[in-house]
């Protein structure tokens, strides 16, 4: 018998006995801790780098030594030599136990290593990706045993590849087409891509050891990607593009309508986003230069019509009652079969829509921000032509759209514009002498910094954009220019010369181009209260009056100043600083999709379990929709905000009932 | 408690109690009875009629009678008049129990019945199909229960088909990106079909009662195609052509080559094939009045060349040794993945190749002809350029193939031609005058019948095809012309002025225009040595001398004489009647292959297990092929052959070492 010594693998903490000579990528094999490898062995592809502890550890009761392993042979220092290896570390194919042994396994030879998302964005995923490369070595054919060469490659994964092989071997026409050539080209040593343990999609002649995969947010104004390493998890490279589509009409229901009027329109937009997907792939593959047949797998989100439209499906039952999705499970497909020109075996998974108006962005964000794994009742809001909105913890999640309609994204308002350069962003009124000071994108200044004239010269002062209204909104309440109920109070004239008579109201002049007048405030009041009534509804159902954490997801999200956001009740009342920006969230759920399989049944069950409540049924809707038009400090308290913003006065004497009563009780129609 | 009565379905002889109301259909799944349905029990399709008996029957102790079933209600009675039903005939999912029954399930209402093949070919297929047509109600979609269309249907196929469902419904983009339309259209009542229990593959609005499959034999030079209702198993239409491949090269060796000269030449091969692959199916389902869209299912085998290349696998490493094939199992694709413009879930299943040489259409034949189910010893050989050759029994199944070049085709032969209008087919040899009578293709008076010149004035004599060649040496050999080594015996033109010098042999003049020379006989005498050799190593392989049966497969085994066959050597000792034409074997093979899920199973487990014998590498090979050079009855005893043949007296005094020494002893190259 022979001997054994203790191995013990950080950071795992795996350990036990193994027999002297055995190999330490076979010891972690052995002992269930993870160590990476594609060749399998073969010193080749240097995924199974280790860092052998040098020293006593008391604890574990051993004395650990680079000396306990055996010295670098040929293929060892052949890979050294042509790769380069960091100083000390080893290849765990090419080293045998030969002592006892404490061994560090970096986080770069970790198969399920946590992989820090990008800077701004600092989740961990954990990688589990679907596709696995395996290099293998294939019996040639022989006379005395005509086996088809398939049958032989199968029997070279299950034998050299036994731990990645779950079921049943098998392989499709497209890998069946290149596999003769390939087994010769490679000499027989061949690196097949291994999907589910189960089927070979992809085989390249010798070691293959990068293959790529995308993940895409599929949104109505613009489309980004992230190309993920789907081995080790790294985004290699990012692009973003216009959605193609925008050229049937800016907003999703006018490319709805679009497409219900033009025979075969749903089919021309179908192709214009699948055009882009091509085109956003191929220039994220080209900048990590990697081939878009490097590709092998991709995840997609995108909001109902989106969705609908890149899997070919007519979107029209999404335009009008009961919004019928054709499918609400994930949807699982070859990338051939969207028209995507990538490698014949990429896959591509979809995540499910939550309901006809909260989509697969919608899951994605619920995904990535995850409010079901923690106590805490969070509420995520995604603001664009329909609000999706998503409340609730661990216990119970719901999910509800607002037809908020396209006033925060600057249209149906005089001088509103889309967040571009020239648009006034960010604005405050002084207290005083009630002048404003502005500031407008593409320039760091503010309206009353030195130089400011200059500064914006090129680009001009040319509207005001989303949270630029938002600010102006806020403030002109704060500063008294606006009754709680919205109304722009004539008799500040008196004071300041920019409230100006316009009809038989009032509007306030920013510049001599840019007004805010009352038609603007009531199409934001109309959108905010859309909004507003919607978590309301939600926090109805789950008996709350605050919530613990917002999240503001998507490019609306982040520019909006939380303060501005609850001065005018378009987030419930919340600690300040647990109000968030919460970035691309639906990108970063697909992102988690693609690279852990795991996400992909976590977030097909979540989305099932999410109670789905649809606004235009719920009575209790339209009565907090009206009430939601006037400034929450108004009608509810909002004890955060209190604490946070010096507001004006609660006032309740005001004839609030009379002038609810004024408002114009119809609904913004249901657009997203 | 209700009262239950006792029910007996014949023939299954299924039974038990049944509670009172149970309509037939049900109490039929109860009791595991066989009665078919599409609508699921709402008197629309008409597959669920049966009989009611009437009488006593003393075996099972009952009384049986039409009263003990509900009278026909409005549906029935519609349907009766709409489609008519015969008399007696009742709806099962109509009729409830009302007393005991005795309940005769007529074949048609089987879905497992036994369909009888075309009338020359009457094997049995039972049916198993892999697609089954539901016709589903499904649930509207509600503001209330969000769900998706799709989470509809499959819970109405759940619900309403719980015996056919057999595992989580999935479906795929094709039936996805329909779905929507289509359940509106039908105003939610569908018809799906099932494909294995789980996968929804295509869906029609309202009932659709009928979809095709197709079985299809891929000849070098032929292809035949089956279109067969997947529900009853009826062959609806048959369709044959000309393979188009045949521009590249008249046998498949030269289609090889020219593949491997020419750039793209594989690819355009494949092409060639597929469109007419499409162009028969296309003929197939016009005849039927099916649309193309109707084709759910294809079948297809076909030698390893034709197999590759419909595929789309390049042929290339069939051309030379080890002959590896790609794949040695079944292949299972979808038909738009060989570029077919059929119903878009429409699947292919591939039979498996034996060996390099021993194709899918060897085990299409042995599927049909079934020798591991008998104890008896059946010989199969289908004869091309190549000769298929299985060998053996329930305990043990051989392959080979045999490299008997295309002299039986007609080429290599000096008057030789295919089987067409004008070639000599049959041919005797009166044995006192020596002189021949003959029949040809296309005129059914022997060439000594009264009118014979005039009725083939049409056509004119225009050579000699196979099966003419072989009758023409045997009844040479038994009238004496020829010795048994094959030697035109110059010696016999003192008796019969048709034999005349050829140079330093001898020729015998059939016609004026239509001779067998001695190298017409040397090119037979190679084909048939290399065809005795190949079935002589199996039987050495078993160690027998006889067989019990021999299956003559395909066009050329339908047309030979068994007994000259058995003259020249062509087939091993066997009793005479045993020695038969089986006809398409591989295409009957085929269609078991459509029609049941379990001959699939059934033949890839069998190919497994088939000895694959290469006849290339095996050195005793050479040595029977150099044997067979000569009549059998020189060299082995053929005692079934000589009980019922009178032949010439066996001698073997002759110089028989010194005849197959002058036997030029070079291989025919490997083809087929």
């Amino acid at each position: 018998m022979s001997e054994d010594y203790k191995v013990i693998f950080t950071p795992s903490g795996r350990q036990g006995r193994i027999e002297a000579g055995t190999s330490l990528l076979d010891a972690a094999r052995q002992l269930g801790a993870d160590v990476d490898s594609v060749c399998g062995g073969r010193a080749l592809c240097g995924r199974c780098q280790v860092d052998i502890a040098s020293g006593q550890f008391a604890k574990h009761g051993i004395e650990s030594s680079p000396h306990h392993v055996s010295s670098p042979e040929a293929a060892e220092r052949r890979y050294a030599e042509k790769r380069s290896l960091p100083d000390g570390r080893r290849l765990a194919c090419q080293c045998t136990v030969t002592g006892d042994l404490l061994v560090d396994v970096p986080a770069t030879s970790q198969v399920h290593s946590q992989v820090v998302r990008k800077a701004a964005d600092n989740r961990e995923i954990t990688l589990n990706p679907p596709v696995r490369l395996c290099f293998v070595e294939v019996q040639e054919p022989d006379m005395h045993d005509p086996s088809g060469d398939l049958r032989r490659l199968f029997e070279a994964v299950e034998a050299q590849w036994p731990d990645r092989v779950s079921g049943p071997l098998q392989a499709g026409l497209p890998v069946l087409q290149q596999l003769q050539p390939v087994l010769r080209r490679g000499k027989w040593q061949v690196t097949v891509a291994l999907r589910g343990g189960s089927e070979i999609v992809a085989i390249w002649p010798g070691l293959k050891e990068q293959v790529g995969g995308v993940a895409i947010d599929v949104g109505s104004t613009t489309m980004s990607a992230h190309l993920c390493d789907m081995n080790s998890g790294e985004v290699l490279a990012s692009s973003g593009m216009m959605n193609p589509q925008i050229r049937f009409g800016e907003d999703l229901m006018s490319r709805v309508s679009w497409s219900m009027m033009q025979e075969g329109g749903a089919a021309e937009m179908t192709q214009a986003v699948r055009d882009g997907l091509q085109q956003l792939i191929s220039e994220a593959a080209a900048s990590a230069g990697l081939e878009t047949s490097d590709i092998l797998e991709l995840v997609l989100v995108g909001n109902p019509v989106m969705h609908h439209l890149f899997l070919g499906i007519d979107p029209v039952e999404l335009g009008g009652a009961p919004f019928a999705l054709a499918v609400d499970g994930p949807v699982d497909c070859l990338a051939s079969e969207l028209g995507l020109q990538l490698h014949p075996g990429c896959r591509v998974f979809v995540l499910p829509c939550i309901a006809g108006h909260v989509g697969a962005d919608a899951a994605g964000a619920v995904l990535a921000e995850a409010p079901h794994k923690s106590e805490a009742i969070s509420l995520l809001i995604d603001v664009g032509t329909n609000a999706e909105i998503v409340l609730g913890n661990s216990k119970r999640l719901l999910a509800a759209s607002s037809p908020t309609g396209p006033a925060f994204e600057g249209a149906q308002v005089s001088a509103g514009q889309r967040a571009a350069p020239g648009a006034i962003e960010r604005l405050r009124i002084d207290r005083e002498t009630l002048e404003p000071r502005f500031s407008v994108i593409g320039c760091d200044l503010w309206s009353d910094d030195a130089g400011f004239a200059e500064a914006v010269q090129k680009t001009g002062i040319t509207g005001i954009c989303g949270s630029g209204i938002i600010e102006a909104m806020a403030e002109m309440y704060l500063a008294g220019l606006m009754s709680a109920d919205g109304v722009i109070d004539g008799k500040m004239a008196s004071r300041t010369a920019r409230i100006q008579p316009d009809g038989r109201t009032f509007s306030w002049q920013i510049t001599e181009t840019v007004s805010i007048t009352q038609n603007d405030i009531r199409a934001i009041q109309l959108a905010k209260a859309a909004l507003h009534a919607g978590f309301r509804l939600l926090m109805d159902r789950l008996a709350i009056d605050k919530v613990d954490r917002v999240l503001l997801a998507g490019a609306f999200g982040s520019h909006i100043d939380p303060k501005y956001a609850m001065v005018l009740g378009m987030v419930p009342d919340c600690v300040l600083d647990r109000v968030v920006a919460a970035g691309n969230s639906a990108g970063a759920g697909a992102r988690m999709a693609l690279l852990n399989l795991e996400a992909r049944t976590e977030i097909t069950q979540l989305v099932r379990r999410i109670e789905k409540i649809e606004t235009a049924i719920e009575a209790d809707f339209q009565d907090h929709f009206v009430r939601a038009m006037a400034f929450p400090h108004k009608t509810e308290p909002y004890e955060e905000l209190a604490r946070a913003v010096q507001l004006p006065p609660r006032d309740l004497s005001d004839n609030t009932v009379s002038a609810l009563e004024k408002t114009p009780r119809r609904r913004p129609s249901r657009r997203r």
